[in-house]
């Protein structure tokens, strides 16, 4: 199949339901979307490349997913809801079992997130995704990095280090702790804080995913607001396998610093003012688990750890660095 | 420098005056974009893979050039006014003379094209670029593939076949004639049509970017619009050494062909309705050279091509095939 006979067979699944401001989708030069006038238009792109964001021999399924579901993490992250989704799939040659594969996931994945594929490319070239998702937000509600004030409270989604552990194990064949079946997924299958991200538009002064570990992460919130931070490593919510490294002296260090700094985690980081209690805030979060992990103040940009002793702790490295 | 260092050095140029729909722009998990009440959101997104779409080794301006271009013919292809790019830069190496180069010729096509950089991505991978364009035209006013009708008139703008003749002469040494500057040019350096784009707004009936060849091109326009269409080969305007090629026996279907299904043309192909004449048109299209060279006709999706004495003509093959 050529290029025009492969989108038609493999990249055009039906539209769902909520695309009435979808004028023109895929099959013309681009396509033309009539964003509704009490919304806005929130834009957010990433590639993934063989080797770089995922193992050689990964399964298209899993490449499938980890695209699409870490576009959809920043759209969570601005508070916004994801609707249009352009790809442009770069393939080292023409390999219809890989295709079929991967447009299968992705087009279920489109129909479980509502979301209409618009437009994108096919290339040949050594294997690569890149993914713009396009989502709305009502006027002036999205969430950014820079809101959070000093005295403010921080947050996290979920738990932490799941992803950063099971690479480390699939990496490392000297690593004795299995990961849970649970925590293997997360490798490859990020979920998307969406409906939390919607929750959080009246109530988050600031907010993040945390792709590259929360240490780096936190700290673009701190430089973007311009605030410091003070995080106590016992209050941040462990994944399991790593809340048992931790109760060993040998791999506490290990722990911490997966949890910190291995990225992957597609969590949610955010900050409320003071004046909202734990019990307010689980009123209002009703589709993740929310732990609060410390709390911001005004030593600029500065991010401290506190050790279960009230002491500092320092990372050994600040995070996944991408280039 | 990292990633973070690489963007804030190189890649916030300053923002052209007409950014007021601009709520958020690069440095967030997302961009955010305000589209006025009147007008539709236009996007298109392209890649380009080094040794497939440019040779190795070409120079990252010629990149630079190329990369941005294509998407804004698109936009031209839609009667859109380009506005927002969003930008994904996979490179082997931190080379931070590539990027100085790169993004130095890159940020002065912004400013020429008063567009702003809103958001993207940079990853270490085999070199390649996805550029998404980002558009604004009036409600309802897009111009698209499948509007043409039997009588209507086709068109094309500018002329056909120097970047396809000039890459055939850098890969082939025995070819004799010289491109000239401005075809070689044409390889690296092509024209998006924007003005004319917005000039065909209220006439054309179909338009199309000629990127792969005008044969295949004008192929979509009649899938799209359930029409067929009669072009005469002495009427489509040759580039100027391919006028040479083709008054030479021995050279006249090399030069038809590279003109007809060579690709990198990006010129625009249109419609318009037979009752607008020649002077009618050249009176609303100031900003591009047009020349008529067919009529669409009722035979479903066939492009017949007639030569100089009546008779059928049939090339070589269909185009360029991305995949």
């Amino acid at each position: 199949m050529n290029e025009f006979e492969i989108i038609e067979h493999y990249f055009k699944p039906k539209l769902p339901n909520n695309q009435q401001e979808l004028e023109l989708g895929i099959g013309d030069d681009a396509a033309v979307i009539d964003i509704p006038q009490n919304e806005e238009l929130v834009i957010s792109m990433d590639t993934l490349v063989e080797g770089v964001h995922f193992l050689k021999d990964t399964h298209p399924k899993d490449i499938a997913n980890k695209s699409l579901l870490v576009n959809l993490s920043d759209m969570a992250a601005m508070g916004a809801l994801p609707k249009w989704i352009t790809l442009s799939l770069t393939l080292p040659n023409n390999n219809s079992d890989w295709i079929k594969e991967f447009s299968k996931k992705f087009n279920s994945l489109l129909a479980d997130y509502s979301l209409a594929l618009i437009g994108g490319d096919l290339t040949k070239g050594p294997l690569s995704i890149t993914i713009q998702a396009h989502g709305v937000v009502p006027k002036g509600k999205f969430l950014r990095r820079s809101g959070a004030k000093p005295g403010d409270s921080i947050y996290v989604t979920g738990e932490l280090g799941a992803a950063a552990y099971t690479l480390r194990y699939l990496e490392d064949s000297d690593e004795k702790l299995k990961p849970t079946k649970k925590e293997i997924q997360r490798l490859n299958k990020p979920e998307p804080r969406i409906q939390t991200g919607l929750e959080l538009r009246d109530i988050a002064t600031s907010c993040i995913d945390i792709s590259d570990g929360l240490f780096i992460d936190l700290s673009h919130i701190l430089r973007c607001s311009k605030v410091g931070a003070e995080v106590k490593l016992q209050d941040i919510p462990y994944s399991s396998t790593l809340q048992e490294l931790k109760n060993s002296r040998r791999t506490k260090d290990l722990a911490i610093n997966l949890a910190l700094t291995g990225g992957d985690d597609y969590e949610l980081c955010f900050t409320i003012p003071s004046n909202l209690s734990n019990a307010d805030l689980e009123k209002i979060i009703t589709t993740s688990k929310v732990s609060k992990i410390g709390i911001i103040n005004k030593l600029s940009s500065k991010l401290n750890l506190i050790d279960g002793n009230d002491k500092p702790y320092k990372v050994e490295s600040v995070g996944f660095q991408h280039f």
